[in-house]
């Protein structure tokens, strides 16, 4: 194929580059696709400033992006669900062995699993994209590409709020108003929580959450204390939540998410910190609050779409920026800037529609 | 106490009387209750013109009633979180032992518990009535006594969810939409189901569930073949439902219930029919199709206060009449005709508000 | 490869042969295996003697077998976790879509399953068989190939009890003590279960029973009305069973299954019957018995093995009849017959050992 | 009735006591019990050295013991299941009021639960103790008492590893080889782990849990490095395990908890340490690695008792001491020594059997 795949490329720490690579053909069980819009995760701009999350480190360069949507143009030929036109959310986690955790049901858990812009496995930030058929998924004709990038975020606070048992009448504590944060709070809303208390640094990310249906917003400030913190929670519901997702990784929010949560519910691990926590572990055993970690998701794109297309869940108000793909290095930099919550590039010249 | 309780006495299948009944003293765990809006339920008729359901035989005069809030005007000794002038709903059972079902969380299958008009326990279909403070929920000042009455089938409903596991992008059949096919498909919209289909023999029962949020109704009639049904349910949804609420009691549609859910799924079964009832036990049981019965609800109240007052659960629609007690006669006859779907009896006469 | 593998193929029914077929060169992800020993099931009977089971019809000839284990001889070019000469069980069912019952852990499920000796999919009872290598599990030195082929059956009886729930302290009762009551026997017992009841029309089933660990044998007999079997089973143990295995098929058999489980049990229905059977449905709601089919088994290779290697479950008596491949006539004429338990046939000249 | 009930009572840290007090005659719904067998706790001797334990501090004489059985002498009014001469085991928690908790079957939860031996509730270490009925359960006649008191502990196991999810062929890690860890061996075991591993800093105790079936026994010494003893188990294991119990409550032991745990298994934490505890979070989290506590237990008598009767989980072996009631003193001084396992005191002056 030809030589025209302009794609967003991280050489280095700080290297970001947008160049031209091959297109890729697909394989007998893969499927070609023009990308049409990709968001910026956080993970994105962390690899770029960084080079590495954890043990992920980046050691030859790499295509940036994992949230994704576009449109089926060449078809592998053992694809029956497929074809060409169709338009696709992409799953960026595609397991490469049959091993314990995917014949379980969890195949996020994979060891060897491939994964869209984590080292070194490339992304889908470019013009034309390969991707397992099995892991893209027919849009409706009312979800839009954008919201089928979308899926991706939307999925880890799927992934979150299933792991926690949010369910009818659920009351429901989020720390932190980000992203993730945000998407946390809007599939507690869908599962049926009756209350969510959001908290966050920043009056205009609470501003947000407020706007897509958070119940109460709680300004916090470095320093505070986390059991008045836990109290102010219990204050404002009138009892203690079932469920906390601690969205910000911070040691503190995590002590406040534990002293929050009522005996025998649960806190969900979303925002990751240092390796090292310290937490009052007596508190969460004797009240039996478990502390259940998510590792991406697993599971989430049909019921995703199934919600937008419902109408259910509504992710429109998270994009708040839009970058043709040449301008990737402003994309990039307003996302660095943590102005706004989702920053969308559009990949496909001829359409940077929604 | 005074002897002025007027009450609605079932004294033999036919025979309906209102009488003045004493009005019993709250002992130290009990609170009365002067009662404001009761709601007829179908059990309530079946008792009137059968005198019987299943083993439960009525051998003498029972109060009828136990869809039912009000407000309380006396407080037992021991009663901690009521007070005197508290509005509450009422829960109909009462576990009399401490038995392996309730130590459990399953109090609802506790063989000796205190049931509101089941043989031969009074119901709260009357001026005045004391109950077990345990059994009785305190209601927030923005929903109503007669939301409050109404939680009694919104606990069918949410029990039959709850079972079925029902969750954020489930796809649900729900057959038959009277009273409980009705609540069935609100509380499966809170939490979060994509799409809903509902089965009815009559056009205006499937309106009226349009109304209140059905996607597809499926209009149906007596000798429809159960797998040809199964299909078009199948045809509608674009795929087979997760789980199926068999709300009918009918035996051909208990096997469309089964014909029409996707392996793995569920069919709980709501509604009762006949004590045999033959099915497709291979179909179900070579796709994983569990089937799940419900006995009324336990550890509903609060999820379903909670509903209400965050207004993620609209039940006012359901109530289509309004009757003074004094009418009790004319609003039996009403729900015996099925004419609208609840029928309220206003109990408190100097407030015959909802 | 040589035209040397003989093997059972059913040509129609009541036509079985023993002939010579091609061996199957193993694709990149497969391993060829020497077939050691491979028992002999219900269904492989079923199929010789009607050609079909349900809507699995046998169109063209089909090699038999699917309790099977044997040693690798060639490996497949992306094979990591296999080499030369070891010693496998092999899992019949290989999933061959990634559709949602794979992704989800239940692949049992998926439509499109290849299944041993499931027509139209070819068996292992043959000399040289190749099978997906993520479906083949290494044997622990001290588990001989009889105990790898033994853990098919042992597999149904794992994910049934896994489905009913089995635990410590679970009192069960198994319907019906030939292979699969007594596998499911086996597995309760080893999963906690503290009594368990076992019922069957034939005593010498029953001693059978007895000797691997039954606390109680129920003999049954034809026209036994299934209420008063229900009060015997509760009478034995002093109190109704929580969970049921329903392994007969046989309706008035489901019908004592439902009747005898305690409110909040479960009843897994194992054994097949036909099509539409009358069960007392009623009974099961009110009580909320509920009822779950298992079909086949997913995910339980690993765990066998595991029980198999400590020792927890014994399945050496299982095995009553042995012959060599040569003898299939009467070896399934045997197990026609339905003397013993286990026939087992020695697919490798040079070692008929367990 | 006459004041002649020998007890064991705490005054204040290092005060304790051989007083008679008054027996207390049983109310309706009690019974009174002549004590047999009671064993003595660890937290019966940190009340005794320290006078308290977290927020539960002794401000007034207190009974000790919680560990016990004995012969019902005395019924109330309203006691149906128990009658005069029953060998029963004492369940020490008995719920206060019907809150969420004890209606969702989590009654352990109750923050006014009435517990033996937590001040300021007194324990049962005396010749006569009232309870209540509902929390005495009637012992087989094949159960002694010394095994009815032992249900005490075994149910610290039993809910430890029910939460835990401990199933067919799991592999699990103990940490700590104390009373606590040996019952958590034995349950796990009967619940049909593979294989177990525990450790310990003791070589006598690693050598008491092999006689009681451990697998392997892992001596761990002060500074050894968390990552390194996980890489050990999984040595030893030849895989992760797939759930921990932590009962040392050790900071350290919590990390090689974390480490040690599969990927999508369980830490339970049993031990309890310091209010604030370093834990490796990130690593728990992306391997989606519970962390879940367990406090005291509940619904866990009748499985003991039926787990006892059928002989599926031997307690006798933990007895190691046994002491009259008069040698509390003694008693207690060979518990805080930590030599042997469990020590036991004889409450029946005529009857000093197990």
């Amino acid at each position: 194929m030809e030589f025209n795949n302009l794609s967003v490329v991280l050489h280095s720490p700080g290297d970001l580059r947008l160049e031209k690579r091959h297109v890729q053909e697909p394989g007998p069980h893969e499927v070609l696709i023009q990308m049409h819009s990709v968001g910026i995760c956080g993970s994105d701009v962390h690899y770029w400033q960084n080079g590495r999350i954890g043990d992920f480190v980046l050691t030859k360069p790499m295509v940036l992006g994992h949230e994704a949507a576009g449109r089926v143009v060449k078809v592998g030929s053992a694809v029956k669900h497929l074809q060409v036109g169709d338009r696709v959310a992409i799953e960026p986690g595609v397991p490469r062995e049959m091993d314990e955790f995917f014949k379980n049901g969890r195949y996020n858990l994979s060891p060897s699993i491939f994964f869209c812009a984590t080292p070194p496995d490339d992304g889908n930030l470019c013009r034309y994209y390969t991707h397992s058929a099995n892991f893209c998924y027919k849009l409706p004709h009312n979800v839009t590409y954008e919201e089928g990038a979308l899926i991706e975020p939307l999925s880890v606070g799927i992934h979150a709020c299933r792991r926690a048992g949010v369910t009818l009448g659920s009351t429901v504590l989020v720390c932190g108003a980000g992203p993730i944060g945000l998407v946390c709070l809007l599939v507690a809303k869908a599962m049926g929580a009756a209350q969510v208390v959001i908290s966050d640094l920043f009056p205009e990310r609470l501003a947000m959450a407020k706007e897509l249906g958070a119940d109460f917003q709680m300004l916090v400030k470095r320093g505070d204390e986390p059991q008045q913190l836990a109290k102010r929670v219990e204050d404002m519901l009138g009892e203690q939540p079932h469920i906390t997702a601690e969205c910000s990784g911070v040691e503190s929010s995590v002590q406040t998410a534990i002293y929050a949560t009522r005996p025998g519910g649960v806190v969900v691990t979303v925002g990751l910190g240092s390796q090292m926590t310290t937490i009052p572990l007596v508190s969460a055993s004797i009240r039996e609050v478990d502390i259940r970690g998510v590792f991406r998701y697993c599971n989430t794109w049909p019921m995703a779409i199934a919600m937008l297309a419902s109408g259910k869940v509504n992710v429109k108000p998270l994009v708040t920026h839009r970058f043709p793909l040449e301008q990737a290095a402003q994309a990039f930099e307003t996302t660095r800037q943590g102005t706004g919550i989702k920053v969308m590039l559009k990949c496909d010249p001829n359409d940077q529609n929604p």
